[in-house]
């Protein structure tokens, strides 16, 4: 199994809390502690974890970098599921699957932030390809707060066939493009939905765009054209979950129906 | 009058557009042309602007940082409005005023980021107080994509005197909080509102929480608590545009009445 060494004081804390990554050591610094690190540092020992005190210089070294907040942790690397696991567990029969699809994020921060959102809205599993995308790094743990200790991350080989699978299973597939005639706020992101979004740089390939079952925009007005990436992927999640949370308390009110 | 480098595609480009400040002369680096920098170029001559070939490394200098992407501007600072500014023009007769006051964002980035969102739904005045916020300088204009070139930006000494203010000219006044008990979902932000946002690490004031006309939050589901703040401030301001926009094409759906 290999390791790899987690940063930051949120990434250490929701990883042993997560509980779903071995922890086999934590080192903090001697001379930076604060009462969070004591509080994430007692938790370590109530679990058994051996905690190491080093020096800062030792710390920056162990990590490879100064933003460590005076901890780090040895850990299993992240394990990634399969889009087989979501497609033969339970979620198989759910009509109320809530997926993400990444396409062409590339810049760890971006992840990061996106993945934190996801937690918040309660999304079943990121879907990222494995050649298109950043992978789930210490950096992005850290640009995640900790969230992706917490989140079902899937890495798929092909964007298209992934659709294509989705699709067998009931699932309605949307992407955001910034040219798309219907808003998210003029559209259904009820039922069983998979958004997907596309990177700062690049977007959603045409390829994959044909293959949606429809595109959504976000209104802007100014003369700025483009939000932040991981910005607009907020504004498109927590959009589905307002829809989605109405849904649950109204379930009558659906006004659009949706077909394929 | 004081002048500053501006530096990135966007920042210079969106300076040059929204011909608000002056600019005095653009420095380009010889061995990082692109077509983007062409155009941009080609405008500034159209407009009679001198552009100046220098070396990567001599353009490194001149800016203080190698976050350039190849160009730069000497500009004259950002131009701050007053409150006055809002309150004595037209805005004062509208009843559907869009403001956001910022308490302690801090941080660059998310100065930033925020005035990108903030354009994109149209907030009229973007007010920060002047000892708790991160300033205009050109880091702010480069993280905002040149976005904050368009918008109007606000500082003020004492937060809640302009609170007590834009109360009088009957403007509602809105704290996003944590843990606020409605939601933003739950709440009516149409009519003329002023959304506070706090920052990353303090949030909003206790005396600036207590002048709030209500609180909001943002629901949230899984074990991490809290978004990114930019995250935070988009989903808030997108919510409040979607509100103010079926507001607008619907006007008698208004469901909700608020009283002070």
């Amino acid at each position: 199994m290999k390791t790899e060494i987690l940063y930051g004081i949120n990434p250490v804390f929701e990883a042993l809390k997560a509980d779903r990554r071995k922890v086999f050591e934590i080192y903090i610094a001697k001379d930076k502690t604060s009462g969070r690190i004591a509080k994430v540092v007692k938790f370590a020992q109530s679990k058994k974890i051996p905690v190491k005190e080093v020096k800062t210089t030792q710390l920056k070294s162990i990590v490879g970098n100064s933003r460590h907040q005076g901890i780090s942790a040895k850990v299993n690397t992240y394990a990634m599921a399969d889009l087989s696991d979501i497609i033969g567990s339970d979620l198989a029969n759910d009509n109320n699957r809530f997926l993400l699809l990444l396409d062409n994020v590339l810049d760890p921060q971006n992840l990061g932030a996106i993945i934190r959102t996801a937690l918040g809205v309660g999304i079943d599993g990121i879907i990222i390809p494995k050649d298109r995308s950043a992978m789930p790094t210490p950096a992005v743990s850290k640009a995640s707060a900790g969230a992706i200790e917490h989140v079902r991350m899937i890495r798929i080989t092909n964007m298209v066939d992934t659709i294509k699978v989705l699709k067998q299973q009931g699932v309605w597939v949307v992407g955001l493009d910034k040219g798309a005639d219907k808003t998210v706020y003029s559209s259904d992101l009820t039922g069983s939905v998979a958004i997907i979004i596309g990177g700062e740089e690049k977007g959603i390939r045409p390829l994959v765009k044909k293959n949606c079952d429809f595109l959504v925009s976000i209104p802007q007005m100014g003369q700025v054209n483009s939000l932040n990436a991981s910005v607009a992927a907020a504004i498109v999640m927590y959009e589905a979950f307002r829809q989605r949370e109405k849904q649950r308390k109204e379930p009558d009110v659906r006004t659009t129906l949706k077909s394929r």
